[in-house]
């Protein structure tokens, strides 16, 4: 019998965070693709647009007008999926028809006040602000909801209309289902192991090393073990931290510079401003079985036009990807940690 | 206090098929669309091309030569994410790396010798011989594997890579993600009511007609009320079937003609080739609690050009979309039978 090797003979692999399987049929990358390319992305960005809604000075949807600020800037969302005050839609009268209320506030938070830079492109300190302003909207928002979902979406191939460095806040009166999801994988693998799940896969990962991208002294990123998307990461803390708002100053400095090298790296790979969603996870009040961590979901596959469509078979069936999680891990490791935009020292 | 209008204010909705829920934003549809615009459709299509591999008569990439076919036109996909003979990946040395063995085939079926038909502009009895063909493939390849997944990607948005009129059909030796889910929910649902789940399910539909779009002596389109896509629908027959092979002939004959019927209206709803990604789901053997049924997953929202992007908040949190079900559905009732590119009689 022939020996099994990951990057030659499919297989299926297991996500004990998210309770999911995925289906890695590495061979596939042989196959030549014709099919859709994505417009290119080089688009000159003016540093300010005095029409654009998320600029410092500027009039949005809703009238008001942004203070000229030179940080971080937080507002509420003028076109928000969640509002505070929805009425509840009462008992179902049928177990195939519940709805129930939901109700929450949508903000968004401009990372910079110029719209021509992206987080790698921003400084250590800058960076290190937005983690500041992340972990004060969870204290914030966390005190009144029971989750919390910060998340940035990057790219006009992510569904980004403004391409403005930002990223939104979504607090719910209910618990997302992915967020339901997770929250039973961590609460049992707790009850049955003594320790946190993702405490037990980061140490795991430092000592197995395949598919680490990179590592600090507070900080961890790897591609998971059951990756769904081609170069997908999950950072982690090395120590037990449940929320943003516990990290200490050395940890917030160091998230700040492990971000911007794992950016770059991102960006770095098919020499383009790399598109994702990445957001973070993190416990609510007393979930001591919870780690902190981001998740980022980049959607390229090939090159800066040819991405991985989660299609057919991935929506009705299975997750499927076409490299494996240590063959990404590998390409990311080996990238450069200056960006590309800035030559070569 | 304000009564709950569902097309006013936010709600979250349960799948009890799949176990999921999403958040419903209707008033959201308000905001303006500032994104991403994707290319227009409108490409010319040859009839014939010799160098397209799915085409009569053409070479494919393994140097074998199509037949020329007539009709349907079944082959093995000349890259399979899945193949019968993989090795075993061995034991899991670990809870948190669990992989496991994935074998099985992958096929391709065309629809119709020409590329320049979809299944709307084809004939009533030339979709009857997809269905034969369909269930032809699902009698062969069930019997070898616990699950037969037909899927069809359609149009470029939806990663299909030839614009011949064709699905896929991957069966495999594991039951994929989606399967279990699904499996889990009709199997509880019918120990717990005596019957299966889709059965009583299409029964309130009928009842409740809102959200229909559809109906013919054998069969039921409707939005389900559990819709995620903009305009995601579910086909279901009235009567309880378990897999495609058992449809008699007049409901062979009564499914191209609703599907006909649907894929039309989609055409017409935004003046253009309606992407989608659809498959079935049908019952593996002797699962008399499934009810066979097809998914319809379409991405578009406000145009020919303006999709839905399931980006940050629903990747990491849960699915959220921007109209009701009922209004989706509503739309799509309204909507001619004749397709928009043959005129109005
Ligand atoms: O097999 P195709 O059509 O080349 O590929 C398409 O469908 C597959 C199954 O859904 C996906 O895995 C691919 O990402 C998509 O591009
Ligand atoms: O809020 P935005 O950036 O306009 O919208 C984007 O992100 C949202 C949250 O993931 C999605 O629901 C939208 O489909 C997407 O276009």
């Amino acid at each position: 019998a022939t020996a099994f090797r990951a990057s030659e003979h499919q297989h299926i692999r297991y996500n004990p965070l998210q309770d999911e399987w995925v289906l890695v049929s590495a061979h596939r990358m042989k196959r030549p693709w014709q099919g859709q390319v994505e417009p290119s992305l080089l688009k000159t960005v003016p540093r300010h647009d005095p029409h654009n809604p998320l600029c410092p000075g500027a009039t949005r949807a809703n009238g008001e007008v942004n203070p000229h600020y030179d940080g971080t800037f937080l507002f509420d969302n003028d076109f928000p999926a969640l509002q505070p005050d929805a009425p509840n839609p009462g008992p179902s009268d049928h177990p195939l028809f519940q709805a129930e209320a939901a109700r929450g506030v949508c903000k968004v938070m401009c990372f910079h006040p110029w719209s021509d830079v992206t987080l790698p492109l921003m400084s250590v300190p800058e960076i290190r602000a937005v983690v500041d302003a992340w972990a004060s909207v969870i204290e914030e928002l966390g005190a009144q909801y029971p989750w919390v979902q910060i998340f940035e979406n990057k790219g006009a191939m992510m569904g980004c209309s403004n391409p403005h460095p930002h990223c939104q806040v979504w607090a719910s009166s209910f618990l997302p289902d992915v967020a339901q999801r997770e929250e039973r994988s961590q609460q049992a693998y707790q009850s049955q192991h003594g320790e946190p799940l993702l405490m037990e896969y980061g140490r795991q990962e430092l000592l197995r090393k395949e598919r680490l991208v990179l590592t600090s002294e507070h900080w961890l990123v790897l591609v998971p073990f059951w990756a769904v998307w081609p170069f997908q990461t999950l950072l982690l803390p090395r120590r037990h931290v449940r929320r943003l708002p516990e990290l200490t100053s050395a940890e917030r400095d160091d998230l700040a510079s492990i971000m911007k090298k794992l950016l770059t790296k991102y960006d770095n790979l098919f020499e383009t401003s790399f598109p994702y969603s990445m957001g973070w996870h993190e416990a609510g009040a007393n979930w001591d079985h919870w780690q902190l961590h981001a998740h980022y979901y980049p959607p390229l596959l090939r090159s800066a036009t040819v991405r991985k469509f989660m299609v057919g078979y991935e929506m009705l069936a299975q997750a499927q990807r076409d490299l494996t999680p240590e063959q990404a891990a590998e390409r990311l490791r080996a990238l450069p940690e200056v960006h590309y935009s800035l030559g070569q020292k």
